[in-house]
């Protein structure tokens, strides 16, 4: 194991595992401008802090733009100052608001998008946010020439590029309380409860909280299983001397924890109850690892913006930074650990 | 003001303000039994702990029954010692296990728990739950003359004759937690969420939910409102520079949270997020609250059954204990605070 | 148990258990002033909001302090609407910052005070803190005739005339999930831990700590052990078939925690850890209590300066609204609850 | 990047990356043993309950020594279930108890623990904590032939060989809520907090604490820094504008928090408060990431004792398992990330 921790050295650029950015001669930055897109993530706040202290500490001006690519396209911005960022990286949601934006989707809204950005003297943008949002910053790279890094912020955790996106550990710690509250109440009851976590289009959160949880099972969007498959996981359960199951299912699961709920009680009889977490898994104090993976990539982008880079989202990988071409991070996908997934069944015996 | 807080003392018993139950004299118990039923509360092991150690302080034995008055009726029961309940303070659930039983709604049921409890040579059992399982030890001590005494455990505070129930405040603490954290969103996102909290026949939950989490509207069971009026209350909301709005509704409000959120799109056609909490409300370490109080009435219950008392439950109001003939618990209500919902109101402006 | 919540009406002025302030007849206030005294508390900023909102509400304007009555003192002060309190009540500390002031001490610093005040055209104060931010109050009133209001918001639970204050049900919590930490290791270890939990002169917080946290014993300000009985404690515990031992100590404890741990190593020779934790139990965000209790009593307080109310306290009593004139805030003194700390002595059997 | 999560699968054992443990042709063991020793840490029993799962989910059976080496040499031991772990994933501290053992430092002691664990024939050891505890197994392997794993866990996250040991996140955590609720009463009060976290070798939870409290400076054991540089930081925080200043400070720092809290008040007449938060880190309910990590090295300590490895620990690193020999993790050692210790200077600006 080695335990590669520098940070964006010229040695590092040339390491092989790096896929490094486009990266330019052109003079340093003094003016960069940061927003947050798409659905909040606890973190983000911790990752504008840094953004604005990590440039002001180089000597960049910041300027935050409020309300995403939103209020890029319609002028909603100012500058921000180390102090305009204290005792917010506790802070849930993103003090820069954030929506989604339906004008930057044809090019007119980008270009005056562009007109802003160039009006305030503004040499480089961070976009905090998913795939989603580093789409509408790679356009504006490409037909603007505007220098563009992401810093992935979402609590799936389903871009590729990063071990880890902002938000993620904060979302399993909100859902796995949930857990561990009904724990206490199904060893209690002698009851089924099936719980329906964030995840769309990615189990990863389904299969952290399954794991630190103790489930019984986890219900991945990878896959369907058949309404007597997920019976006997609750008749096997019961036949260990389990007393109680808890099943999560992640929201992407074809039918949601409510197909999976009717499948149970169909076939078992039991009763059986669902919970649905919803949005409070996107909010809520940011756990220090959110903060810390906040507080090293806001750092990292400003740096990678002074070197001259574009088009990359910043993110971690082997303990050291990585730089991925944004179109890669929705051209390729991370998949959840199958080994851990193998773990989960081993330890649910 | 004054301050009473001496407990069950003879001048006590005489005040007038404190209804008391039959006061026998028979001798002292030398063996009395608990156990826990219906819906689990957050702070029923705190009283099963204080149950035995108060018990065993004044040199009574204590029989633990699991599952309820179907554990009663099937004798599923176990002598406890003072370490038998070590390190269970602050645990959610209940040791002891809770169901809820067909089987005692029949005198011949209820014959064959009582000849349990006499085969254990048990004198009085306690019985820590809601007005459902009052109603069950109510029938056993008129129909086999064993002493009960109810202590008020139920996450909902619908209990005539104290002020809190076992359980409450820590319900709401977890809900207002879902709150805090759909705040965070709803500030950066501009959204109307609409919470749906426990309490099926009474709104307490929701109001004092409502009131610490600054909600712009709490529904209660008690009204409903026209679909019309929901939309203003989030129009009015809007209307002045809110970015966004948490309405609160109790499971017992007509329709419940779904009818809200339907009658809030329908009618302003805002994006809406739905969130049931369900059973997470029942679990989670007790707050010190229900501690605290879980300790005082387990140890009154054990000292009303010493006196001689039966058929009451021990509560708490007006800062001293408070002993309630248990029929009460059923036959009277106890509403939500007219004061607190009024002032929720104000503090919405 | 009567359940009398009625908010400040004729009637309960009436009431003898009702310590009236000086009611006059001055017309009801167009503009009033609010600021935090003293040590801050987890609440404060719901008892602002609530302050400003209930103004708002009741057509009253309301000027904010900062930093106490230095604040006054040198005038720093500025109007608050109730969008200017939005998203602060789940905020631990205080919006409006807090300071102890010397100059406040001298009759010219009061003078130049109410200076401001009526510059401002400010007709009444509310001061959020403890008994000796309502001295600074009372001199106000007594010397300028400014009507003054007392808001009970201090973690110490030590002001006579409420049960309870803003702030100490956070502060409890606080200690008591150090408390369940460190039981989990006392239990893994066989240690004796020492906890000194905030409160100089009363122990309030250790007391309920103490019953909640299920210690085997609790240390109060107001009588000294010989270090005899402390070792003795800690044998009997061991007796009893105990591998552990938790004992909470009150700040104002002669010694404080440092003393007890002392005593047990040097009387028992067993492994000891001490732990002090100071002002962490100040911060945090408010529980829900706190948030109701500042809600309320904010609500109230703008309400009693209304109907010309002046140099009272208002609290909550045997539920319902308490105003106690401001000197005996600090002539007369809340004890612990004798049965409480009785309670704590049985179940630590 | 590559993410490389596969498990010991044969591929993975030939990778010059992963330092092998001996590995024997032995056959597979029927039954093995597993203890926790040394300090205890949040997720021991989740790494418990994983040695449990994993071993009968592979037809081996487990025998639970309590009190660590201590018990060993007493011959303090009994099988474990799968029940037997149930609902213990949450829960701090250690079901199995830890001590620290001098008999065990003698062959003699040991000679007896490798006696009690042929008689009960147990073919392998797992031994939970941190180098020390190594160190024992060690030897008994060395002298007795038994083989041993190492898990790693003790929350200092000061071992070689492991990105990350169990317990540490959580470590983490808890300080990093103390440091939170700091910040609200220092945000309050402009006053200078000094926080002491554990660390007695090493830096990893203070530095981690320091960038996701954002702190104002940290010291770490590594390095000592000059009284007066101390004061510099707190007047360039204050040049800066910051209304107070938290220091974090690695109780192996010389002197400990109170040399820097004596040396902030002597330079700056600064009112300073010194909080020590001593064994609560070591308590609490695990995090998620300490639970999933925990869940996967049981596991893998499981499967290295199938193939025949011994002498080695488990740990992660690069996104995948390592093994490293025993002997490596009390002698060689694991800096704190220089990299974010820069990070977390640039981010105080």
């Amino acid at each position: 194991m080695t335990q590669t921790d520098a940070h964006s050295s010229e040695a590092q650029l040339d390491a092989a595992t790096v896929p490094s950015g486009s990266t330019s001669t052109t003079p340093k930055p003094r003016r960069i401008a940061v927003l947050t897109s798409g659905g909040d993530a606890p973190g983000m706040n911790a990752a504008i802090r840094a953004v604005v202290r990590a440039a002001t500490f180089h000597g960049v001006e910041v300027v935050g733009v409020r309300r995403g690519f939103q209020g890029l396209h319609q002028g909603d911005m100012r500058l921000l100052g180390p102090r305009d960022v204290a005792n917010i990286i506790q802070r849930g949601g993103t003090v820069l608001l954030t929506a989604r934006s339906h004008t930057w989707r044809t090019p007119e809204g980008r270009t005056l998008g562009a007109g802003h950005l160039k009006a305030w003297g503004v040499d480089g943008l961070i976009v905090i946010g998913g795939d989603g949002s580093f789409h509408g910053a790679h356009y504006l790279q490409q037909e603007h020439g505007i220098p563009v890094i992401g810093v992935p912020g979402t609590i799936d955790n389903d871009l590729y590029g990063t071990d880890h996106t902002i938000g993620y550990f904060t979302a399993v710690e909100t859902a796995l309380d949930a857990v561990d509250k009904l724990r206490d109440t199904a060893a209690s009851h002698e009851r089924i409860f099936v719980v329906e976590v964030m995840g769309r289009h990615a189990g990863h959160i389904a299969l952290d909280v399954a794991v630190a949880g103790g489930a019984e099972e986890v219900f991945l969007p990878e896959e369907e299983h058949p309404a007597e498959h997920i019976a006997q996981v609750v008749r096997d359960s019961a036949a260990k001397g389990k007393a109680s199951s808890i099943l999560i299912v992640a929201e992407g699961y074809p039918g949601g924890g409510e197909a999976v709920a009717r499948a149970v009680e169909a076939q078992t009889g039991l009763d059986t109850r669902l919970t649905i977490l919803g949005h409070i898994q996107r909010g809520g104090s940011p756990v220090s690892s959110d903060r810390v993976l906040a507080s090293r990539l806001g750092e990292a982008a400003v740096l990678a913006l002074i070197e001259g880079k574009s088009d990359i989202m910043v993110g971690r990988g082997n303990g050291g930074m990585t730089f991925t071409p944004l179109h890669e991070t929705w051209e390729k996908s991370k998949d959840v650990s199958r080994d851990l997934y193998r773990c989960a069944k081993t330890l649910s015996v």
